[in-house]
């Protein structure tokens, strides 16, 4: 049986404003800000605003907006990071690769040869991630 | 710009009744069988019956009903394989990590402290398919 959702995990602060994020994508059902540690240039998550802690507990239609925002986040994202391909990853529970427990989906432009960084390896500098959101959002439009 | 879609994919194939599945699960819009080459057991794969190459060409509404039968199958997964996670993954164009051209999403049933196997680096045994599949569908009902 999975944990209760946590109220106070750091997704749930970002999303109700108490922590500051990269944000490049709000809709009535869905929010999206950059990953600090990006496991490849413009790796952005795609989080559902209605508390879930995965896809366990999620609402089937609040994970099918969580892939909509995706599928535009990774249109806009090959134009404004001039990517070659996109992985979609999305984990659940520690077993799935989960570590923060706030449902979120991980869209991560990739370039041809170009591996990606091990997860949390590197924390981003923040002119990059703010250049990077501004493209995105640029591009989302 | 990704490549059209070709019509001879193995997916492809696979969908007309041309070549054989272990299928677990089809709607109006989706199609869900076994990987024959497991990186966990029970790995199965979830596709649209819509042409799409992947998600820079499928419909935003087809990526919405894949996303609706993984959660549904992530469900029934844990059950089956009596899984402590799910890890969801889909690859878009070689540099995404795409191997077959028809969109498909990964959904993984996960063992605490057991990491998933390389891609394609084993063949699973028609049996243990077989009875992988029962159980994924006995789980879904």
């Amino acid at each position: 049986m999975p944990a209760a959702y946590d109220n106070n995990n750091i997704f749930a602060k970002i999303l109700r404003g108490e922590l500051p994020c990269y944000k490049v994508y709000e809709d009535e059902h869905v929010f999206a800000f950059l990953d600090i540690m990006p496991r490849s240039p413009g790796h952005t998550l795609v989080i559902p605003k209605a508390p879930a802690r995965n896809i366990l507990d999620i609402k089937p239609d609040d994970y099918a907006h969580v892939a909509r925002a995706s599928h535009k986040l990774a249109a806009a994202a090959m134009k404004a990071f001039e990517a070659d391909g996109i992985t979609v990853q999305q984990f659940n529970e520690p077993a799935g690769g989960q570590v923060v427990f706030h449902l979120h989906m991980h869209v991560m432009p990739r370039k041809d040869g170009v591996a990606l960084l091990p997860p949390a390896s590197h924390k981003e500098d923040g002119k990059v991630l703010e250049a990077s959101a501004a493209k995105l959002i640029a591009a989302l439009k």
